[in-house]
């Protein structure tokens, strides 16, 4: 079979956004022993609540439905590398950037002590690295299983420890890891302009580790009352957006000309409004006149101008809007993603979700957004994948409709 | 002179967005005793901080300019009425909404114990009450020489003692004030979707205050650093922003229906992009399925039929992109004003930025954003201000050139 060649008429398709963990149990097994006992404690809680939720609220309908599309919801292929394999496959999905929190329905797979999507300031430091470094070694096995097709994120907690934490990422990174995953969320701990994280930020310009926020966690502000889930999917994208601007108006990016870092699953919509005003404001006009130097003291470019060099999205499941959008917000730093297994995500329907978004996109743009620019980012070796785009990447054809021009 | 028909080919121009308050040390005049000695050891620590941040810095070039423009920069117009009355005259304003803070270099005008734009949940509740009651009664003596041509928004700190609060609203409503302006942010307080505060509605609907947040607070998470200020910038619109939301979502203004409640000087280019997302997940999607019936519980209609009804952006100098997106904002929700005397406004050059914004919207359109929406929202009397009006108000060949049809 040949390579190359044999793709000209695929797409190669990286999903920028893929969730994996074992059952919550397994990860005792990545535990060291002093942490067994909280660990213990902590997936008692958690089973209660979930039974407690279902003994108060009954059969879930979404639940009931979600089992009839997908089988087991993902459990499995959270997990088991074949069976993980034949989901990407069936969905055209040559290659994968894995976070942790594979859980949907409350049954495990979430990083212990809260390491995953929920990492933030206010958690027990101690705790939530053990956490991590559970997660972490789980994952390094999953990767090392089609290690071209996997490029496993690790979730490192910088916020309580700076030392312990590029102590972890020199680990991860030996261990085969490509990327890191900070807390979107820094709560009551110094925000990431602080010079502080400077070893961070000099490790993984130095390890070619990508950095990443991903979406979920919200500020604790607003408690429960009327409204309030409303209110957190009204503002959910923001807190994950926070992050970017403030390594980026710190001048990390100028210190760091080789740090990538990329914001996933968090909408791509508000990036052309919000990085004109970066703009506006660091070219200088009358709004902010009064603040001087404020803008340019760090940073010697427009910030747009980091956008796919040092800056990238993840743009899960893009909406028609943010496709549109595509060269405001940058054709070079979009990067698509099914979220899989998630039910927000596309699975497992992405042949046809790529071909709704895509079908009025030109192919050297679709090329770029739905692969080629994440394969760049994460250092895929494309020719490694050959075989497989020529075997299940989603036909021109298939995305654009019957006689598109290669 | 004729009223009516007099202002047929001109503008009746509200500015939705003043400031207002006389040189620091008269608010002594209208504290409390008991509050005196801490006011004064306030004052002494803020102009020791002025003086030494000038030592400091030397001659400032902004401030320099800013007097050679302006002449003392405002000082004078910010509490003396006739000052201030030929200031709006000479820009083509007939009518004003008054907020706190006109302090632009350090040299006083704003409330007392930060309870102008500064007010927080974190400040001390008696001192900022204290601070808000004072400059209240202030505002209503300046109010009420031109009272048809000024409507005064109380700053009524709700977080700490909502029933002192609620007397307050009363107090300022029978003193003349037609609204009031609460803090933007909570802090450590319950975010403003808590049924707590429902008697601060209650008492707004039934007297007919129009509830404010103006921008200019910030959340203190991100602490000093390389890019604070940048990175304050870059945010301080959503601060200002979140506070609609919360009373949206948790149905204040189905409970309410005849509250209004404005969001000032923060920009409206965001609006469209929030409130069609907001609407997306009151409809029902994909994305939110699993949150179930967290949309609709509280609120009747989709987000978006909310504004121009209950919910308006206090658009101060608007830019260009904002007035393109007047029909997404919604025109019977947009409020024009000019941010006087603060220098990020449009004085001394308001009539200028009115032609250069509203050459190119219809004249009827116009009409409602610059005056006659906000003479619906505040209840000016615009009979009363029609032969100042026919005197001063821009005309419809000011704006839009010469030959313009009426």
């Amino acid at each position: 079979m040949s390579t190359g060649t044999a793709s000209a008429d695929r797409y190669l398709v990286v999903s920028s956004d893929t969730h994996a963990g074992p059952p919550a149990e397994r990860y005792r097994d990545y535990l060291e022993r002093r942490h067994l006992e909280a660990f213990d404690a902590d997936l008692a809680a958690a089973k209660a609540l979930v039974q407690e939720r279902r003994a108060a609220t009954g059969p879930d309908e979404f639940e009931a439905q979600w089992a009839r599309l997908t089988g087991d919801g993902g459990s499995r292929a959270s997990w088991d590398p074949a069976a993980r394999n034949d989901e990407l496959d069936r969905e055209g999905v040559a290659a994968e950037v894995i976070f942790p929190d594979a859980d949907v329905l409350g049954g495990g797979a979430s990083a212990p002590f809260s390491a995953g999507l929920g990492s933030s300031g206010d958690l027990d430091g101690d705790l939530v690295m053990a956490g991590a470094k559970a997660h972490n070694r789980w994952l390094a096995e999953l990767c090392r299983d089609s290690p071209e097709r996997r490029v496993g994120v690790a979730t490192v907690p910088i916020l309580h420890d700076v030392e312990g934490a590029v102590a972890e990422i020199r680990r991860v990174a030996a261990d085969g890891l490509r990327a890191i995953m900070i807390p979107t969320l820094w709560a009551d701990k110094p925000s990431y302009n602080d010079p502080r994280y400077e070893p961070v930020w000099s490790a993984c310009e130095e390890l070619g580790m990508v950095v990443h926020v991903h979406s979920g966690g919200a500020s604790r502000d607003v408690l429960p009352g009327p409204g309030m889930v409303a209110i957190y999917a009204t503002e959910a994208w923001w807190w994950a957006a926070r992050p970017m601007w403030c390594l980026l108006w710190s001048g990390v990016f100028d210190r760091h000309p080789g740090l990538k870092f990329v914001t996933t699953e968090d909408g791509a919509w508000w990036v052309p409004d919000i990085v004109q005003r970066m703009d506006e404001k660091w070219h200088g006009g009358h709004n902010t006149v009064k603040l001087g130097r404020a803008f340019t003291e760090h940073v010697g470019r427009p910030p747009s101008e980091y956008f796919g060099t040092n800056v990238f999205l993840g743009a899960s499941t893009p909406s028609h809007q943010e496709i549109e959008r595509r060269h405001e917000i940058k054709v070079g730093a979009f990067l698509w993603g099914n979220d899989f297994p998630h039910p927000e995500g596309t699975w497992p329907h992405t042949r046809k979700s790529i071909h709704e978004s895509f079908a009025d996109v030109p192919v050297d743009e679709a090329r770029r957004m739905l692969g080629a620019n994440a394969a760049a980012v994460y250092r895929f070796e494309v020719d490694r994948l050959a075989d497989l785009v020529a075997r299940i990447g989603p036909t021109l054809e298939e995305v654009h409709g019957a006689g598109t021009q290669v």
